[in-house]
Parts: structure tokens; sequence; C-alpha cells
């Protein structure tokens, strides 16, 4: 069955939905995005993601042409018209069709809002229960990575080397400290048990499952340290995971070739995944 | 009266070239570019476009479905479909379209081509008779500049930022040195007449009118030295310019407050601009 996605306020069936080869995202990478799991056909964690998508929208000048109620009335329509009960909502948001111009276009452009679904058992995963592989490879992303644009080639090319090495994914590094896993944010769990996180700043992104999960932690008194971590820390730790929206928490058991902990899913990421699982699953966004 | 643009074998009015809002392009950045000049019907510098745009896609695993003869042909036939005696040929190719995800597609998923023209008077250019001014900003694009990716959001910004400066463009820095323009080479005079420009490396694209005008200068006696400069270098210069495929030879005349030679555009810049118009349309591909 094909999905029905969202393109500037029309639903359409997903090989109708096609935009002209002078969109500004097409040409230009010059377009935001967010990722909304659901579950139960609600939505988790949806003001973090909005209030993120609206961030990202600001830094670049960008205007989301729904306002807050429409937005999410549209996130209810597009699971409502998929019929969906697990899996995600992307949207993204580019400054529309203009001439091509490094200048942009005048800012009463229309700009191209695009929503569609994928829909996944995010419950039944089995890296969850296995754990992943990581290998580190250098960061060669922009500078900007709190915002969250459509420029992903190269975590895309970083997933596919990690493959050829061997490994399930990768985690980046950047003048000596790791900075984010190629679509997550990487953690690890120190000797002492510890929670290291990278501090936000332009490095990385504001992860909505990285906030929630250090809350978590903190509730459930872990001591957390948000800093920059080493590629030889990671490698020590005794837990590592990540986080994400879709993936929850992932355990990461190699890291290049150094099993971390004894090569299965720490204690503590296994506790954390069960928590962010159940806290936000009964606070999940249901239709109205 | 509207364009006919190249969309995968077709040629379309421009309004009717529609793509999926799935391609990768659209979704990842994952797609290579080149511009090609056009003057009097033929085309400038083809050989080094062409042979750009093929190493850009062997480095990220990409197919260009057309060979040699029928890229050139191709090539031919849009200046032909539109008339043009001046102006310049966009060409972009995506990874194609397929569901969303950082791993890359099977490699046999049918690629996105695109091209379409821009007309201009590539000849009389404003900026080439009074020269530019740039501000200086920091270089916050990926890791990987040699490959000509459509991922141009933050030259876009940096376009932007420079002109709510005053500026007309932006130079962009690393690590200390200058590593290019916005969208083009960056090059200086020294105060002894030497020409210096960025050695090549994947911090900075290997501009076709940057390595002909090399050659031009080196024809003519002129040192040229290869090497990574200094925005301190810059602004002492006794004359200062960019190079790119549609622009030529620009003078710069002002970077950030400090005024170039004497705020006009040097005598060497104009001399390079020349001889590589006079040579270039000379040497132009021509429709067989």
């Amino acid at each position: 069955m094909s999905r029905i996605v969202y393109l500037n306020g029309q639903w359409l069936p997903e090989d109708e939905a096609k935009v002209s080869i002078f969109d500004r995202a097409f040409l230009m990478g010059d377009a935001i995005y967010e990722v909304t799991c659901v579950l139960d056909g609600a939505l988790l964690d949806y003001e973090g993601h909005a209030a993120r998508l609206r961030r990202s929208a600001r830094e670049l000048r960008l205007t989301l042409p729904l306002d807050e109620d429409a937005l999410l009335q549209a996130h209810h329509e597009i699971v409502a018209r998929n019929k969906m009960q697990s899996g995600m909502i992307y949207l993204q948001l580019s400054r529309g069709v203009a001439e091509r111009d490094f200048a942009f276009p005048p800012a009463d452009t229309p700009p191209t809002l695009v929503m569609f679904t994928q829909a996944k058992d995010v419950l039944a995963n089995r890296a969850a229960d296995t754990g992943i592989s990581v290998a580190l490879l250098p960061d060669l992303r922009w500078g900007r990575r709190d915002i969250k644009t459509v420029q992903l080639l190269y975590p895309s090319m970083a997933k596919m080397e990690a493959r050829d090495r061997g490994a399930d994914d990768a985690w980046l590094y950047e003048d000596g400290f790791v900075t984010e896993a190629s679509a997550a944010t990487a953690h690890i769990v120190t000797a002492d048990g510890h929670l290291v996180t990278r501090d936000l700043s332009h490095a990385l992104l504001a992860g909505v499952t990285r906030a929630a999960v250090l809350s978590l932690a903190q509730t459930h008194g872990i001591t957390v340290q948000e800093r920059a971590f080493t590629p030889d820390e990671s490698r020590a730790a005794r837990e590592a995971f990540i986080t994400s929206a879709t993936n929850f928490v992932v355990p990461v058991v190699r890291i290049d070739n150094q099993v971390i902990g004894d090569g299965t899913p720490g204690a503590l990421t296994r506790d954390l995944r069960t928590q962010y699982i159940a806290t936000r699953r009964a606070a999940a966004l249901a239709p109205a």
C-alpha cells in the first residue's frame, strides 16, 4: 500500500509527491528536518522536536508555514491517514523554489514543507538486545551541527565506511574528542559508573532523547558529566550507548576492535532504555 | 519564455521538471554538480568540468548515466534548445530516489541527472570593471571541499553575512589561512608581484578557471606560488582577485576594511581576465 505524504498543505500518494528541480533543498542543501517517533499511534517527545524545529528555522531565517496547533494536527493526521501504530514521522522544511543563487531568495518566497512516515516496530529492535559495533572515524561535517540540516552526505558516507570496516555504525571524532554517532548521540559509562555525554555546542545536535536520558539518569542517582570525551576513554568505558528519536537507547558493545564491558549490553544502558520507553510511552501525545 | 531543462533523458519546460521528495539530493544533500560557461553558443573549458564531474562521482561512488559523447551532446543540445549565446549550464547528478536511509541505496538505483541553463551576458560584468569587496568569515564547510557537492548552505549563509557587513561576497578562512571565496577561488598578488594561490587539498575545490589562470600567469613570466596564505597577507596584497567558471577573473578591491592597492582593479588581474577570455573563447567547443 502506498503511503500518503504531506506536501505544502496537500495529502498525496507518495508517488505523486514531487518538487521542482529548483527547490533549494534539492540544489543547495538549504533545508532543515525533524524526526518524531510514533508508538501506539501517539507522538513521543513531540514538544522537544517541535521546539528544535523552530530553533533550526530561526538560525537559518526560515519560516515554518504552520502555527503550533496546525503543526501538531498535521503530525496526528499523517499518522491517522497511514494507520501507523509504530514508526516515525519525517518532516522537512526548505527555503522553497527560486532561481539558483547563493543569495537567499526574497523572504516571502513560499517554503517547501514535506512530511512522510516510515512504519517500523520501534520496540522490537534486535540491536537493543545484542548491542552494536561502531568504528571511530574523523568528523568531516560542517561546523553548525546544532542546526538539523539535510546536509547528510558525510554521515551517510561514514555509515558506509563503518560497514566496510565490519562495524554497524560510526562514532565521529574531531580535535581528539568524540562528537556524535553518524545519526545519534554518543554516550559512555566510566569505570566508576558516571554517565559521560558531550556538552552542547555547535559541534553536535541537542538530542531530544539525549536530554530525556540524562534527566532519567540523574533522577536515578547516576552522576552525569556533560563534557567531551576521547576515543581512548570510549574504548576503556564500562558501557557505551547511543540515543536517538527512533532507536531510543541502543547499547554499543564494540568500538573499533575493543570489546566494551563483557561484550553484552550494560546494566545501566538496559535500565535507561526501559525507563525511557516507559516514561515516554506514558506521556505520548495521542490525537484529541 | 520558459527554459527547456533536462531531466533523466527528457527535455521538459522548466515548470514541469520535478523530482520525487525521496530523491537523495532533496533529503540528504547526496549529489554533485558542475557549472560550464557558454560564450558565442560554445562551451568554455568543457574538458576540465567534465573531468572534475567524473572525479566527484568516483569519490562518492556515483555513476554518471551518460558516456563522454552523450554528455557533450547534452551540453550542446541544451544550449541549442534554449538558443543561448552567453550564460551557464548547470548539471547535477544525485544518487537517485530511494527510501530515506543513511546507508546508500543499491548501486543499481537509477541516479537523477538534471541540467538547466541560466542566460547571462558573461562578458559585460560590472564587477570586473569596478572590482568587488569581500568580508573575511570563518570557513564552516565540511572537510571534502575537493568534491563539488550540493551541500551549499554555508556558502549561501556566508554570502548573506557578507552582504549584512556591506561587502559583495565572502572569503573564508580556517586554521589561520584563507581557503576560498564563497563560490570561487581566492588569489592574491604580493608586493613583489608573485601570484599566490592556495595549493590543492581536501580544503578547496580544484578550480578549472584557477588552473587555467595559473598556467597563463606562468606563460607570461609571473612567479606562481601555490601555498596557503593568511588573512593578513590578503589585506596587505598589491592585488587580489577571484576566479570561477562564469565570472572568469574578478578583481577584489577591498578586504574587510582594507583597500587593496589603490582601490581599483590591479594591472595583473586585468591582464589575466583579458587573456583568460581571449584564450578560452578561441578554444571553445562549438557544436559539430
